[in-house]
């Protein structure tokens, strides 16, 4: 039981950000005009919880494609602007970077698996939003 | 100009997971006899940092093996004590996942990248460490 417990409640990252991969490009054939997307609200009342986000749509549809880029591409953009929102964060990390780094890194590891595990749900919201927009039936 | 500098700060968290599985594997054909590493302390006086760290270099020398394995199967181990341990960091990160997905996505990005890259530093240390036990200069 405890093995059989422990196999399915693993979890691959490598899994996950290909499914990521796959969920935005099905986005992308889909959503052929992205347009219609702008001044939509990003509406979370199906999902419950507080809409603290001012994005439309159609940026959020630019910031899965963005998303969608680094993951394919591997690579970590060292952009000044992100970093500075982020150096706090990180800061209060540091300690534990020497004291416990293998925390730090399933911390880290989980981290990455759930936000993406988020993304690629709100990328196929955005589809069957857009779906509803143009009228098509799903 | 600014395409080149972006091009050069740029960092690849595949290629720093490869790099940490391959540094891991010449320390472990290296460190022959693992227990001799028993009860020598962690020194970070090399790297003036704060020795919160009481693990001593066989530890240490599990935990980057342990690290390894999961590097490699690309699987998050879903351990509850672990999972409890972190809760409370994942639980202040909760707001951001719905406000700022990018962001949090790019901290989890860079964190694991800036983890497992000092992680690799550690590894080739522990090597290092290990050939002056022996007494094999290099």
């Amino acid at each position: 039981m405890q093995s059989a417990d422990a196999k399915l409640s693993r979890s691959s990252l490598q899994l996950a950000l290909r499914r990521y991969s796959s969920v935005v490009r099905d986005m992308e054939q889909t959503v052929l005009l992205p347009s219609l997307l702008r001044d939509v609200p990003y509406d979370e009342a199906a999902d419950c919880e507080a809409a603290d986000n001012n994005m439309d749509l159609y940026e959020y549809y630019l910031m899965l494609k963005a998303i969608k880029n680094t993951v394919e591409s591997g690579l970590i953009p060292h952009d000044d602007a992100k970093a500075k929102n982020q150096a706090a964060l990180h800061k209060g990390l540091e300690p534990l970077l020497e004291a416990q780094p293998e925390a730090l890194f399933h911390f880290h590891l989980g981290g990455l698996f759930t936000v993406i595990a988020t993304l690629a749900k709100k990328s196929q919201n955005l589809t069957e939003k857009y779906l509803d927009i143009i009228g098509v039936s799903h």
